[in-house]
């Protein structure tokens, strides 16, 4: 993994288990902003109060055996995925420089958030479900615990889980053991790690981690609460995994790969790859469906001869919408929803003399 | 209105009408496929047949009588505006060329489509539900009934309508009388006019309206039964309604106004302006919130120089998306789905003299 700050542990996936569709757990991203907290899971309560008729005190054990099981597979993405990008446009002081591995897919395991927010009861005001983690940031002045909300309507469906496995084992203590929220298709800030508290309100979590930060601001504008647009749902994004931006490969037919991510309840229609700078382009094979809320890898076979080229990927949703064409006019204050074509630098060099000089 | 073929009629809006949040009857756009069919309304009947329990075949009266009236504001667009803008790039025979005003936003009267699918009850394999109108098109060889599908999940949605109203006024022939559908957020060919059956299915309309056209292929493809992906969920767009493109103004203060829509369930979040081409952007005021299935206008105040200006808007969806920058990049076969940013020009004249000379 990349570590881009070892406390708290921030890391990012390599190229290679981003070329798998299925990211192996201890290579997936991790994103905290503070460190992570010690909890017994034994003595772990879930609180679901606020705007519900029946507050709730919730052990694991209690969680998991009056609740029915269900498993999602779903990609987290970072909002600040592919910050690098923006970074080499301008300068983003104190903003970890993400290159494009801040998003992995996984098999989930826990239950559904509906079936406890039913429990609890949502009251007539109810309009958004908050969480709040164990962890305490530092980032906040004073100290805050992280935390975040999603609409309501978001929180009532079937694929938002209280998470206690990933890919089949217990989930690890950097991944917000003993239950983490999951929210598909959200930017993974939505899905708090190390939770202790599901608020049901009437307003969107009024917090230093969604009232102020994780907002995208015009390119002129300066952190502040409630200033620019509550970031929620993922923008359509993807990127090159394989070859690497400057790796150097030999002249003739060359596996391109990559990733694509909808987000939202959205699915990836296609991917287009072109090696003349946006002028012409070719679709790429999309493989390994994982459902509704996990990205799409794709790959295409292109011909490359000596020299150097450039190759440009946009991807499609299936609202035929597609991908911004440059990071220069998605430049903004904190370095969020960096989504325009990514464009990696290869060298091609002559395969092999095809015959003695 | 800007007539495109007399018949079957087919019209856009003008600048004036879309300047308004919500459209005129009379001024709203019509797009069709084939003649407007002759019907009885006393002998209409809506047959509800295929992947169902219950074989339905109601009258109007008792559709009205027995499902609960509902109205929704909701913006249909046609996935052929704004073709204008790719004609110009480069030509596409057989293709109206549709400015800005293939998109408009009523008020509609009817019953959810839910409820006449919950009497209907559909079975288990069912994943769709397809749409037929009284209209027969020639485009089709052999010529046949307009129709399409839509996914069940969203059919079965509260905010989906077979509706006989538009604006609190009976449905006019040409807007589909007796009963049409609308589908909000999705592209205006699958709000169904003339409605006479429902097909409830387990896999996507098969007919000419979904399986050769409204589909999205590569620059470089061809249309085909099953060729490049289905529209349906409308693409984040935008245009701007004044100043006129190629409009003479007096320099100063200048308002510039316009329309974005998000479609599917997102909503438009933030809409940027540009008189340097893209470089430095303003963000403009958003007006008359009319919900979450209508388009949001805009408004911004910026002073003109004289000299000749290009005004460049891109606006941003919920996901933090935003509109791709060139039309150029998104030209394809049919002429779908133009979203790029809209650009007008304006003539800026000197005010007026300002002392005598």
């Amino acid at each position: 993994m990349i570590v881009h700050e070892e406390q708290p542990f921030n890391a990012e996936s390599g190229l290679a288990a981003l070329a798998e569709t299925l990211t192996a757990t201890d290579a997936f991203y991790v994103r905290a902003h503070g460190d992570v907290p010690d909890i017994d899971p034994v003595a772990w309560r879930l609180k679901v109060h606020g705007a519900v008729e029946h507050e709730l005190e919730l052990s694991l054990a209690t969680l998991r055996e009056v609740f029915e099981d269900r498993e999602v597979t779903a990609t987290l993405q970072c909002a600040g995925n592919r910050r690098a990008g923006l970074i080499a446009i301008r300068d983003i002081p104190g903003e970890a420089p993400w290159g494009p591995g801040a998003t992995g897919t996984a098999t989930w395991t826990g239950v559904a958030l509906a079936d406890v927010l039913s429990l609890a009861g949502p009251l007539g005001e109810a309009q958004h479900v908050g969480f709040v983690g164990a962890d305490v940031s530092p980032e906040a002045t004073p100290a805050q615990r992280f935390g975040g909300s999603i609409p309501l309507y978001k929180a009532s469906r079937r694929e938002v889980l209280l998470a206690w496995a990933m890919n089949g084992e217990p989930l690890p203590p950097v991944h917000g053991a003993p239950v983490r929220v999951v929210v598909p298709g959200y930017i993974g800030a939505r899905s708090v790690k190390w939770l202790e508290q599901i608020e049901v309100r009437s307003t969107p979590w009024p917090g230093y981690f969604q009232n102020v930060v994780y907002r995208l601001l015009p390119e002129d504008g300066t952190p502040g609460a409630g200033e620019g647009m509550s970031l929620g749902l993922v923008a359509l994004n993807s990127d090159v995994v394989s070859p690497a931006d400057g790796e150097t490969v030999p002249a003739g037919p060359v596996e391109v790969r990559g990733y694509a991510f909808a987000g939202g309840e959205r699915y990836v229609s296609r991917v287009d790859v072109s090696l003349d700078g946006g002028a012409a382009w070719s679709s790429a094979e999309l493989i390994d469906d994982l459902g509704p809320w996990a990205w799409r890898h794709w790959r295409i076979m292109v011909d490359l001869a000596p020299g150097d080229h450039e190759i440009v990927v946009r991807a499609w949703d299936s609202s035929a919408a597609t991908q911004p064409e440059n990071e220069a006019a998605l430049w903004n204050p904190k370095g969020y929803v960096n989504n325009a074509r990514p464009r990696v630098r290869v060298r091609v060099i002559p395969d092999r003399p095809r015959q003695a000089m």
